[in-house]
């Protein structure tokens, strides 16, 4: 057999990450096997080691990925609404429509940050470096746009954007976990609207 | 071998509970194996299915006893918190108390019932009901505790309990997320400090 050519070997690389990202969100690191990742891609099992070191490496790379392709779609999705809403409604439009994304999914697979947090920080250093970068990005761009908030006196004032942010973070992550226990998206949308129609307003 | 004693098969029921307790909050489910379990409680692995009909129909009994136990004694908790300080202040010490246990635990292994909600809600429907029952009864006593402090004016009004009890869940919940990616239960302080001291205030 021809070896690839390192455009197809990229395009592989890609395709691995993406079918990462589906099998890792649906069932987890654990329950995912390199057989199957590997089958998802149309390569043999052996092939696998020639684009990652180890299972290990590959769900930091897919961590990392995702979370790249979220916050990219995530800020586009703050920019239209940035073109419709006032500036203190954009982050609460944002995140409903990111909740009408998962109403859309039967499977409320959750995120993928929130899900290997949970299951492989301890495992994992590797993986729990990228979660912890991949999150603190995210939590960047939220203090941004709740400073935004401040600015024009849509957000209360006495606290630092960053401890919102963080706020917000932490109420979306734990409202995805009962988003699957309670297979509804209910509880994100209500705590939305308690966050950011109460408890954030001045 | 002489059959064990209902007393015996109880007492050994009760340590593969606890023992389950402390693999599935560490490892969480897909990697914690019977003969782990089994050899944990000094059993053989075939008597396993003498307490248990599958890994699965064990992991939801571990989640009822852990939620159970928990709820135990953080009301126990509650209420030697309630001897010591002000209502508005009872459910902030309670949570503080909760934060110093995980800090004192080097391995952060976080909550059972919020890494199992991330980790199996899909994969298994009998964990999934007994993960939602336990969780409806954390908030329902947060709800009580809440109300108490409506009703004296320590916490704002304008919200049902319930709303707010679901929101202080997610919030610890998600920050207990954080401090297994941190390795620290800052960002844990850090968002009840925020959440019982400016937010929920009226």
């Amino acid at each position: 057999m021809a070896r690839k050519s390192s455009a197809d070997m990229e395009k592989t690389k890609q395709v691995l990450l993406e079918e990462g990202v589906a099998l890792l969100q649906e069932r987890g690191y654990h329950a995912t096997g390199i057989q199957e990742i590997a089958t998802s891609a149309n390569i043999p099992k052996g092939s696998f080691y020639n684009y990652f070191a180890s299972k290990e490496e590959f769900a930091a790379a897919v961590i990392r990925h995702y979370a790249q392709t979220s916050l990219c779609s995530w800020q586009e999705s703050l920019n239209q609404a940035a073109a419709q809403y006032e500036t203190g409604e954009v982050l609460y439009q944002t995140f409903l429509a990111a909740t009408e994304k998962y109403r859309c999914s039967e499977q409320k697979k959750g995120c993928l940050l929130g899900n290997l947090a949970a299951e492989i920080s301890e495992a994992s250093e590797e993986c729990r470096q990228a979660l912890q970068a991949s999150i603190a990005n995210f939590i960047k761009v939220l203090a941004e746009h709740l400073a935004r908030g401040q600015a024009i006196g849509a957000v209360r004032r006495e606290l630092e954007p960053q401890l919102l942010a963080t706020i917000v973070w932490d109420v979306w992550q734990g409202s995805l976990l009962r988003m699957k226990v309670e297979k509804s998206v209910a509880p994100v949308q209500a705590d939305l609207d308690v966050l950011f129609h109460q408890l954030l307003r001045p």
